[in-house]
């Protein structure tokens, strides 16, 4: 996979807003594992800090990397031990994958396992490719009823599918989440799709609130000026990563309530409310990717309509146009998810 | 409840380090309730805030007060709806009673309902009295093989078996208790009698780590001194309250770990490690008092010897002498627990 | 509660088809209660059974009772200790109500505590009454989405939201439900509402078939036709009670699916599949009424147009006409839910 | 594997009866593998049936097999991706090993996932054999505290342990256990070991009822001549896979009571109070051989001496001797765990 000449056009990056496209080996496939033939991917924050700064967190680029991990396609190869009826199949691709007996992934825990390997998390390879090569399983299929246009968008709405796994039943519950940037507005149709009875939302945009409110939420929040009150909701997701929201969060939240940690905290230690934690019983959760189950009940949910991906794809670009479509993500403000539609040719 | 004359002999606090021996009236018994003539109460440390400070918290003493919290006895005096076999029964006293119907209760978290009434806490008086009255079923029988010495001590053990029944099972668990004062060498005990593989203890007093040496602590570690190794635990429990132990439990988590708060935070907002529980899906899970079955769970547990209560018992004193035992336990950095003993007369 | 002479028109049964519009004593209002005028009340299986046959199951009709235990209604009246604003609240009636202080009460399962005593349960009298009383927490405001019309069935739904509670996620699950009756066509709504990918539902006769297939269903079966293929479903409800499709049921579960039975067995011990319980880790899971939280998410779920209410109502009466009512509901296979609007006057 | 000639000593069965001690081909050593020089295999059950009947269940000898599942030994080889300081550490044989991608196997439920391939489920080969190679993961560390003479029945104590992970926290609580065979009896020891207040066990045997009483069982109860009291447990296990048995330890159950079934039923289907578990909402769970983390507990539970495995250990075999074994296994009643210790020479 290191090889960076070969058959698959990619979108490289080489450094801080050096992204080129240029030609990589294809991957081989293996025992029990599909290439897959990528025809969208979106972007995300994390592959934008890396495009920007040329690192994500802890974690730095040290060779040239292909970027992206959200994406869909279509399998055009199968290895040994998979069915040939696989082939042509439309498949949401589940990008972090598992050592398959550490004890971890044994109980239920994979995508907290260290052995877990990532694609387009440097220096592992991403998906603005042509094709790529993975487990089987980890290719799900996508019925008809899940366009194009919003496949890649799969990846998130697992995201926000295991948090709402994480909390247990949200029906007939009221809640709270801070940020309605896209996990967070992923979050909000999830919850609301449950049974959610009451959602309050926040965020500094006031854009982003109108568009929240247009997909269902009881109530908008503008974050530094409404606060959301104390002991009022059950359960409270954290999508913004700002250490005073999840604080704020944590208060909001009455007897036994659960608190998920959804977005990655902007500071590694932060003040926290441990007081209220400990004496109203309160469960703060992290939420790390998607574990279990959640590819196949984020298809469930998208297939049937019960959430809009739509209204969160802001734009579409070819992969020849990856650098512009990472410099509109940076620089635009109304910009929520753009996908890469790898089947486009030339310029927009 | 608030006459303070009467016929039962009580002490009661009327300011800091202002306790009285002196009578008040007795509690009638209502339907469905017992009278518990009291033989024995432990001290807790919030006893020890009420009676140095006037103040536990954000509680304070306002009018005249019997403390107590923490006690047995023997049922006197049974109610409407309640068998009379019940009379001569030895109990255990689960001092906070909830409001039976609220949605809080009829869920299984009755002990963080706003609603629940608890002895000792002021304004409402406490165990240091001859009788008190209570709901049947919060008054818990107790096996003979429980001593009275050291039968006051369930209503502690019950904390940490609560705090053991938040967490799931321990059994060939790794686990990391930070505190070994009364709740952390309960804690202990309990999570060895139920199967953890290995426990290490901290705290700032060699004396209590040797207690918890003994009693079978895998690992003790000195606070300040030796850090609890980070990423080496399934479960802790922080019995503290300090907000730096509180933190460096959180830290010594690997994957997927989980982190009881049991002890009262010392401050009610502190710096916590909350890029590290989103990261690798910790779970903190505040514990308040006891939650269903624990008080049967607790006498369960000290009823067939698996937990040593006796070895934590420093001191007894009579009812008259409840003033020297709260000095004791405020100045002896060597008391564990002191029990009064009710049924002693005059000076140990 | 027992005098058969007052100023509170109710539908009495004497006898098997003996059903008497009679006045009898108003139920006094105490602390913590309230008094609901009754608006509406649905028939269920257990009323046609007592009216039928003077007994349902193991219980037998002793003394003139009340029937009913499905209704709605308005609080007119508060009791010490609930708040006057409550006067006036539109609410569904959570008919069986639990002592506050048992043990399985405050673990989380008062619905199979054995001292619940429950409206229309003989000796105890019905709500197809004027007015009742209960505790003020089992009168669950309803919102103005939830017509007059349908919600008497709200306390089907919650029957059916506490199925599904039983069983943990539905979201992208398989689910079998045999039985296609008022309770199987509201478990179906219900997992269709909170995400399930896939619905087979089986019944003998074809025209509920149709409205589950109108509902929602995926797939229907007529039971004895087309046999339910084993090994297909996650999860799976009876809400039939049949013996052998209770059997089904369980065969028609993959490796660690779920059964939860919903439908009071027709005979109290039935062939049953034991050894595919044991070698595919099946969970086989008894539902009985409704437990904590149950009503609020029912309402939550009718009060978002989630589900379809009015499709199970087939005919309307007025309290005066209960026996006809009952007739019907006994008589005319077209019958799915039929409601006793008590504010109608005379005939309809 | 297939191939017997070789240079590995196994006990081969040919057919009923016909054990031959020959060579077989070694197993290669395969990424992330470990050889195990097998020292120790504990007869079961299902060995007894292959070797009487050539046949288990649904399954049958249909080619030579080396039989045994319940082992032990030292790791002497170790494949790519292994560390080396696992070579020469002593570890028991998790024998059944997943497919580490099925959907099942992700999410916890590796043990009834079908691709599981187990050792000594013809045509698989099993333990009786100078060394097997497996996944690393699934060759779990011994400590010292555990004796050779023991250390093979860690296996079916994991079977215990994993049926008590089933059922959640037992400590408190009332349990019955039907069946006093070695799984039975290590079931009663795991559950005292965590806690029971109480255990009743039955069996036929009342010899095995004699070793049950001196394990610590509270009461024993000979089947057949005295009844398991009705509604008296919280929870239940069945040992026995007797169908009458099953039934009897469903109707031991209180409200909301589990039972779990342990042992294989004797009959695929049979009576069953499908009734009882409607009313009183009891959880029925299958248990089949054990899951994530039970060969951990289990070897925690063993190693801290909270379990006496010895009590059940009545003969030791060499390998050469495996025949006579099976036969003493077959034929003489007062055997309950025979253990093959392969690392005798000759005739004991």
């Amino acid at each position: 996979m290191a090889v960076i000449s070969g058959n698959d056009e990619a979108a490289v990056l080489h450094g801080p807003r050096d992204l080129r496209i240029e030609k990589i080996d294809r991957m081989q496939v293996g025992d029990g594992q599909v290439r897959v033939e990528v025809h969208g991917v979106s972007l995300c924050g994390s592959d934008l800090h890396y495009y920007a700064d040329g690192r994500n967190g802890s974690n730095s680029l040290t060779q040239p990397t292909v970027l992206g991990h959200e994406g869909f396609g279509v399998i055009t190869e199968v290895g040994a031990g998979v069915s040939q009826h696989r082939i042509g199949q439309r498949v949401a691709i589940e990008p972090a994958v598992p050592n398959g007996t550490s004890p971890l992934t044994l109980s239920g825990h994979y995508n907290v396992c260290p052995s877990v390997v990532c694609f387009g998390s440097p220096p592992n390879h991403g998906l603005l490719r042509q094709s790529v090569v993975l487990a089987a399983e980890f290719a799900h299929p996508l019925p008809d009823s899940i366009d194009d246009g919003v496949a890649a968008l799969i990846e998130p709405l697992a995201v926000a599918v295991w948090a709402a796994a994480r909390v247990g039943s949200v029906l007939g519950k009221r809640i709270a989440i801070t940020g309605a940037g896209p996990i967070g507005l992923l979050v909000l149709q999830t919850v609301i799709a449950l049974g959610a009875s009451e959602t309050t939302i926040t965020d500094v945009a006031p854009a982003r609130l109108e568009i929240a409110a247009a997909l269902g939420a009881t109530t908008t929040l503008r974050s530094g000026e409404d606060a959301l009150p104390e002991g009022a909701f059950d359960i409270a997701f954290d999508c913004s990563g700002h250490p005073g929201a999840i604080a704020d969060a944590a208060r909001s939240l009455g007897p036994a309530g659960i608190l998920a940690l959804v977005g990655v905290p902007g500071r590694a230690v932060a003040e926290f409310p441990i007081g209220a934690v400990q004496r109203w019983e309160l469960d703060i959760r992290g939420c790390f990717r998607y574990g279990p189950s959640a590819f196949a009940e984020a298809i469930a949910l998208a297939g049937s309509a019960r959430v809009n991906l739509a209204a969160l794809v802001t734009s579409t670009y070819p992969l020849a146009e990856s650098a512009a479509a990472l410099e509109a993500a940076l620089t635009d403000p109304t910009q929520l998810k753009i996908v890469i539609d790898t089947t486009l040719q030339g310029p927009q």
